[in-house]
């Protein structure tokens, strides 16, 4: 079996993106619950992730969600980011809050909201140039809530149109990641609901468009470490959506809900390469943390991640394709498991420790009192939220 | 097979409950996107749930729920509802907005948020017995998000002791009825998660104390109408919270997604004699019109639920019970069928006709100018919604 | 609304192909039952498929299964076939019987196993030649049952080169239809387990390259008519399965599960095109009839289709457009529904009956007494079956 | 935290039922593929299990299936078994393979064949009898494919009066365990579908009626540990059928799906006092080796229980309550999950090699050539498998 000294070398160029908006309030459509210190502004929530990377060194990037995250000026805000060690990374567009794209947004039937849709996009293009990011990620909440309520293959041809003029305005490496979801807010037909329907609108589009896997975004039972060969043989795996569910998409804790999963996940990205950073996959984390703490919430997860990440690349690759080749089903099973089984904490701890990082990263961020103190110190002001 | 006349006087019977906070806004997590003329208290609810009633004769009753449609006067309020037409259906308690709720209520480990939960069902009963409500449902978002958060098995305990104390405030006729749920907001384990778990804390309780079924709040796949054959044969079966689904709890017109399900429902209960008002199954509507007309939406939900037990009515079960004695399992599903295929909607309007009510209701709703007459008066204020 | 005249001319392109596995015995793996007067060979299936046609005027073509319905001389079959009015339809190749696909076929990791299942292809292809089959329709049991088993990635590429070699040996219009299934017989993954794999598996092949759907074969709440509309929109659809579910892959007769489903299907199969012969879609069913008697079962199956066809083109295409360019939800599905609504059987009665077909297709067959002819006759010899 | 020393009383005591069945072959309705040295007796079948015992010390019972195990003299077999150092555990009744029961068994509407359904089940009592066997197990494939098929209401009825048949015939210690199951071989509804139903029929029968728990029967997304927790709280949880499953019933080893499930189940199975052996649960396996060698496969899933156990056992209790009671959620998780990434297996070697047993059992199974031996020992004669 590989060795632990073996695999840190790849484990150091694992990076994984937190989101500005988890550490605002989120909840479902029943209630949100608000908690003390959460951030008022962007700058705030910067602040909170750069928490997150502090104790774990692992996760060097924040996306930002527009509008939720405007600001006059990118520029500075990325100075902000940079000063606390940060990078900006994805930028998220949101076409799902204004009152405007209550049927739809870039695949709408009404031109004039598809103009306010796309002007949207091309204005997140503008702060991606700003921030320095590098993905465009569109998440569309269009679809319908009852058959017959929309022209379901117009609007894949529509949608094309709105994706092109908006793939049309980058530039340079700047890329298009389009996700995927299976339902929710649409209830009858979502206008991109699977990996295949994402494949063939960024297929069409060219090399920088790429497919968005979000964890919780498929049918039940779905085979999703699959669908991340799939893509990865294809060339289109842009980014992941990191995150767990046990129903639908509950936006849990990365790896809370089925631990074996996320371990099948990054057993598949590493026997494609999606770790090597050439590939291009970006690894985001997108959760809400409805009745947890935001920020250890965080923690758990890039730490969920990497010790999912460590044990896929402690698979003994060569006894696996062996018992592969021989059809013997128990020992190739036996390899993996052998690997998911493989407690990697204290290896982690140690590793962490020897880059001057806390060994216990929960339990450091804990002692820390930064809670105590955003606690103490953000009084007033409207809390950061989903605002829906 | 049983003519449309045949079963006109047991159609008579039928009497559907809507819901007060169906003519409020509601949406998802996303977004709940607000309409013009959406009222701003209970009594406009009143006026407009009266709508229904007016244009289609089924539905004399409207539900409450505590706290959003608190009043000071409930007295008045039971006679500004009969002035409309209308009685005060069942109360719906609601402990899940409070913060105090954040992490159960009836069944929640900390005893002070308990006694919180049970006074508030306490005062329920008040205003049952201050409105002539026959029922106290009770909908529970307790529950867990992760593996280890609560225990279970406390919980289950817990939540009887509770439901012990508020049972025995009942007096008269009045009934507890217990809904369950699968998930949502609880996005791991949910303390009454399915049938059995609300049968079995029900049957502890005594007579009075009934299972709610709500037909969206199952796993993929469940056969509903063997759980209403099921709870009808154990005198169980309390009431319904009516509504489809393609996915999740989405809360969709009831009959929208699946009429064959809603038509085997109905046919259930016709079977089990749920029909028949000393059975005493509350028939309500529990929706979201998210994106649609509110008003028009309940009116084509109560049309659904008229026009599939009309069908239901239709099965010729002197037929169907000679197919199925012999095991001949086409025909007993051809006479099932050909009353699911029957079109009762000219019949159904020609009833309507004969009572004086409007042979098309959603025509001649549209055609009233109410919609545009609230939207016109109701301006300013605070619309009414979840509050989430 | 449109008129039933107006729909029949393309009522009249209606054809359903039925398989030639309908008649023989199918089941669980807990049991197969035995019927009497079950086919022992081939040609009493075809004697048995020309029955549904008889009493139908629908069903015009029989697909065979491949080593099922080996024969000696196929051309010898295509005249038996054509003697009682068929045509012989697709050939489906067969690879999961043989001990030697244990591990797989087409995809499996030994290079002599995918010689053998290449070699059955290619023979399927004479098949057709000599039958005068435009279609090669392949499904695979190839997968896994537990993780590790499979390296997931390489086998795609190994399937891509396996197909591309069969691709290569068609000729004239024949074509290849690549079938996907979400799971069974493998419980872990399946090689082509989604429409996406199936689509860029045969966009990599070529124009004569298409997807099978298959309405059984999708996970939980998948919306199915959305990917008849994506793939006719590709241009990708090339066959249907026929069947409905309830649960898992059911094999149920075709709209009895979901009856809503398959008009909403059909109804995008309008919208799309693809009852336009020139589209070539193949609508052929794939049932298993375990307990009720077949030939009825298949006569219902495609008066089914049937029904729920020509509820789908008197769609009011015109009032629907209206209402979805206006977002009026209600109406639009309200369009839709009263379509589906519209009880079809007695036109549809009067349309065969001009055709000089039985008004009742289903009566019609009980009382010609072909049945109990079969059971008297077909004595002795071994029933057809999958064999498992 | 609890450490493993500390465990070990409690792991002793822990004991896993093999089914006979599992020796025989087994596959799905495509396919049931062969294997050399499979048994062709109930003696052969018990010589299998043995050899899982004599490498694992935990699995010291085998279950039988009537008619499958039928011998002349069961006393004898007894005999046998224990000469092997095996007892008899559960009888299971099996009502589903004779033609008889195309329509039902216990619950069918025609009399003659519940009377042989019933008749069967005595007969089993009497072999309980003679094998010293506690457990009766029931599971029915009753159940209809398509609605209007069965009579869903009389059929609770007559099932009702077919088991108080059977209960009334059991004597001393004797009890009958009734299994549930969501689908399958029934496609549309299933007699006995959900715990629910299982626990109202035999709480109706009395103290020695309970409910058996299959892990593979249930809806996508149960919550299995939930109703694990709530039968146990009930009195009511007799036995579990071990296995586990991505899609539907796929009767994979346990623990091979969801590794994390199995804890959790486990977790509630020590929580609630199941492991005691006065609670009388039963823990069996019932799971089908398809493609996979069978006694090895027996072995891996006698691990994966004891593993899952011993996980389940290290909870640190203590701290698990002190964090729920404080609705500290990322600590009580963060309990939970510190047992399950726990690596217990050299601390379960080291225990194994202290009781003289095998520190590694599959490598040692496979050095002990028996799989070879019976290979070249069990030639000619019929293999066993299920006779579907």
């Amino acid at each position: 079996m590989t060795t632990f000294e073996e695999i840190t070398p790849r484990l150091e160029t694992l990076a994984i993106e937190v989101p500005s908006w988890a550490y605002g309030n989120s909840g479902t459509r029943f209630k949100v619950f608000g908690s003390r210190g959460t951030p008022r502004t962007v700058q705030e929530k910067i602040d909170d992730a750069a928490q997150v990377h502090r104790f774990t060194g692992l996760a060097p990037a924040v996306a930002l969600h527009i509008p939720w995250d405007l600001v006059d000026d990118f520029a500075a805000l990325r100075s902000y980011a940079e000063d606390r060690g940060l990078r900006i990374g994805t930028i998220n567009s949101n076409t799902f809050q204004d009152d405007v794209y209550k049927f739809g947004s870039l695949a709408a039937a009404d031109p004039g909201v598809r103009r306010t849709a796309i002007d949207h996009h091309l204005r997140c293009v503008e702060i991606m140039t700003a921030t320095g990011s590098r993905d465009l990620k569109i998440w569309l909440a269009d679809g319908s809530n009852y058959p017959g309520q929309n022209d379901l293959r117009q609007r894949q041809d529509t949608l094309a149109e709105s994706l092109t003029e908006i793939y049309g305005q980058l530039s340079g490496d700047q890329r298009l990641v389009l996700e995927y979801k299976f339902f929710e807010p649409a209830f009858y037909a979502t206008d991109v609901p699977d990996w295949g329907t994402s494949y063939v609108q960024v297929a069409a589009l060219g090399e920088r468009a790429m497919v968005c896997l979000d964890t919780g975004h498929h049918a039940p039972g779905t085979n999703i470490e699959f669908i991340v060969a799939q893509l990865l043989r294809l060339g289109k795996l842009g980014a992941f959506d990191f995150n767990s569910r046990f129903y639908a998409d509950d936006d849990l804790i990365v790896g809370a809900a089925d631990p074996f999963q996320l371990f099948r996940i990054m057993a598949e990205v590493v026997r494609g390469g999606g770790l090597d950073p050439a590939t291009g996959v970006a690894f985001m984390l997108d959760q809400c943390h409805n009745i947890e703490d935001k920020i250890p919430g965080q923690i758990r997860s890039v730490l969920n991640v990497a010790e999912m990440t460590a044990r896929a690349l402690l698979i003994d690759r060569e006894a696996l394709a062996t018992a592969q080749a021989a059809n013997d089903v128990l020992t190739a099973n036996g390899v993996l498991m052998d690997a998911f089984y493989t407690d990697v904490r204290r290896d982690l701890a140690a590793w962490r420790d020897s880059k001057g990082l806390p060994a216990d990263p929960m339990a450091a961020f804990a002692e820390s009192g930064y809670l105590q103190q955003v606690a103490a110190d953000r009084v007033g002001g409207q809390q950061a939220g989903w605002g829906a």
